[in-house]
């Protein structure tokens, strides 16, 4: 039984410790059919490589949510086997875009640590960085989890809560290498919206929705090598439910978003994250958008949209907290990202 | 709200019209992998390499039908999003066949257009074509959907019902250049029987059953990027059913035919077809042939066979339609397709 | 319907008859894609392309169990498909480490046959090879099956039991060319523990469980092209439930044993077998692992362990048989193997 893996508690981590966690993985054409299977993802971008190299990429990369995904689940059976919350993300870029063939890896910085209240949790804060085969950093996010203690008694760390960006700045992204927009062929992207047309402020309903049944979410989870037992076993939780991995619903809201946002091709930055309920088999996402923000960058043809992108399952379109400032009922997911768009 | 696609309306298309789909597609590895998960599939052609060059070919092609599919889906957001029913189908062909690695496309022309009598809703006929990325036509089809009119004062067009073929006869086919069927290995592909022992009449039951999953054909269906709500949201329909993709009906019967018509190799056109029931999840599909016709080819050893495939949730083999030549309940499809059979 | 396969019959077997199986198959990186969807498989070598060129391989392969069911499923048509009930497995090898790309087929040697006393069935034993596209044996292992007669008053053969190893020994397992375990990291392997830290009679209660769902085991089952009805038609069985392919346990219970058992990365042999009890959807698949033996092997860094591997549904860990020698109701697959491990 000392053999397996009981995951880190709290009084496991130290400010300044790098985690190499385990289980490399070469991810390819299989892992990119199967997010098509998975979620109605249908960006060009990354459906063709033939419109990718006319963007001049040398071929379709891995979905970027894909590639976060591979990097986050390398990182569960070190950081949050044990977590009660996964808090929030901040600060999350994506550095240089995923081919196939590409080994991803990942290790994780711990850059804060405070101790509850209550002294039978804290909040542990990392930062998580996935890397291919070259070295190359290819994404980086902050997020910060409640885990358990193991001893009550166990005295708390100095509390270090690290000063993390609200929001990254245009200067912030990081272009993929090439980038070219120029050319863009709108018809063949789907939609004729161009970066002008959108307008800060502006919110747009997603329309479409998917029911969600346990074996999808199951296999996304377990594609991405996320051991967390919560999403498997329905023996796990007191009431027989698998709780869906947070980022099923990032993905499906994603992809659902092509519906008025066909053209947010690439995403290059997670500014925050929150999980505002959990989701179960049988319910029905639904996505809407909001444009927070825009920039031109140096790329061709390319400019920055900040979208927040929130996952439902149902309700009146556009609600998101209440007057106490609570998250409504039926939100799923409050997403914070920037994305590239030809202008 | 504006930015997303409210599909196009029976008023919005035009005698000639020709509609570029979008999302151009790149299909390998992993979507054969996934058509072997979703379907009992077992044509060695479509299953081994070295079967697939021993006929003649670089290599084994996508089946047959996941070319069509892709193709399909692409038309889907064009042609009927808003259509109330998928009438009919004539003038398939499969022009190339598609390999690991080739990006398809996909546009429609409008060739006929019909308003109802009721004033609401309308027929347009389309021809689609799939090229992959040499510009080449991998498939071309003809199907007619009833789409329903934005505004029901529009004044109807000049009806124009296009003259199709009822049944492409042998000389419409196009038979895969290189294909050579003179070495063919009957055990290697699993069935004895060649195109002479067919009979035309000959009838064959299929024997085999599979019960249908909310996440299998929604997973198939997605693959395609077909993106009819009514496949995904349970909210949709008054009834909380998820309608089933009338293609995934048509891949579980082809390869459930396997089992009687394991030679019956490539499919290379589709002469008809009826979505005669809507296909729900829990039902289990089996499947029923007849040979309606047999011609020979120029192509070393290759015949072709045509085939009516009948697919059913159960019921009396070979049961078709009642004496009001209504299809009966259980019937769920009723397609008419050549296919290619070493002689 | 005299061209659908029947299956073959008790009087259809003759010691010494080979049986060439059906369909070829090419397997690649969307084999592999699925098989880390299905099942929550971690091992680094099957995951890593890099990991594995570090441990002397030229690549990763596909994983063993993969191989093993591609093979298996293709000996289902011809030997199990009028099995009453799988009974038991030995003498299995793994002989050559199967690439994306490869081409596998698979023949059976008739090695037994006993008619049992009952006059109506009886027990056939073969010897199942897979080979790849350049004839490389990849796997062989013997298996026996009750299978119905479909004569009741035909003649029994004479009764030819084979006389097949209880466990293979050291000196029978293949050690993969080039395997070298000297450089083994075994933080990217996700466990510390190696060869020397086991000791012969410890467990190991791999804690995790997972829920099967219908659509996963029929995925799974269809890709390795088993037909088998049972797995797949809901009418078939009078309770209408569809039983899970053992394979399918056997795959989920091994990657499940990663917890505890990372570093047992290859398996090599399968000396026994038995799917103890059915498992239907709905079910929790939990595993525990015994160690029932070790041994040094001449490749630099390898050792073997021969490990007992033990799938539930529940229960008390460690459980196994009741009093009589009978498994207990909650195991579902009591599995011997060796494993290669470094040292």
């Amino acid at each position: 039984m000392a053999k397996t893996n009981p995951g880190r508690f709290f009084e496991d981590y130290r400010i300044g410790q790098v985690i190499d966690h385990a289980v490399p993985r070469t991810v390819g054409q299989g892992e990119r059919a199967l997010y098509h299977a998975l979620y109605p993802a249908r960006h060009a971008l990354y459906a063709s490589d033939e419109f990718a190299r006319a963007c001049g990429l040398p071929g379709s990369p891995l979905d970027d949510l894909a590639a976060f995904h591979v990097v986050f689940g390398k990182s569960v059976p070190d950081v949050s086997l044990n977590a009660v919350a996964n808090l929030g993300y901040a600060e999350g870029r994506w550095l240089t875009p995923v081919y196939p063939g590409d080994t991803l890896r990942a290790s994780s910085e711990v850059i804060g640590l405070k101790q509850n209240s209550n002294g039978k949790t804290g909040v542990v804060y990392v930062r998580t960085r996935g890397r291919n085969q070259h070295g190359d950093a290819v994404l980086e996010y902050c997020r910060w989890v409640m885990v358990r203690k193991r001893d009550m008694d166990a005295a708390a760390p100095e509390a270090v809560v690290p000063d993390l960006k609200k929001v990254l700045t245009p200067d912030d992204l990081v272009i993929p290498q090439g980038l070219d927009f120029s050319g863009y062929d709108f018809t063949l992207a789907g939609e004729p919206h161009r970066w002008g047309d959108y307008d800060v402020g502006e919110t747009i309903d997603h329309v479409d929705g998917v029911t969600i049944e346990e074996a999808e979410h199951m296999m996304a989870t377990r594609l991405w090598q996320n051991t967390a037992k919560v999403h498997f076993d329905a023996t796990f939780r007191a009431d027989g439910q698998r709780l869906i991995y947070g980022g099923h619903i990032i993905s499906m809201a994603r992809a659902l978003s092509f519906n008025g946002l066909a053209n947010a091709q690439m995403i290059v930055a997670l500014n925050a994250g929150a999980h505002a309920n959990p989701c179960f088999s049988g319910n029905t996402v639904k996505a809407w958008s909001q444009v927070l923000d825009k920039a031109e960058t140096a790329a061709p043809g390319v400019g920055a949209i900040r979208l927040r992108l929130v996952a439902t399952r149902g309700g009146a379109p556009f609600a998101l907290k209440d007057e106490d400032g609570k998250y409504t009922p039926d939100v799923l997911l409050d997403l914070d990202y920037w994305a590239l768009m030809p202008r």
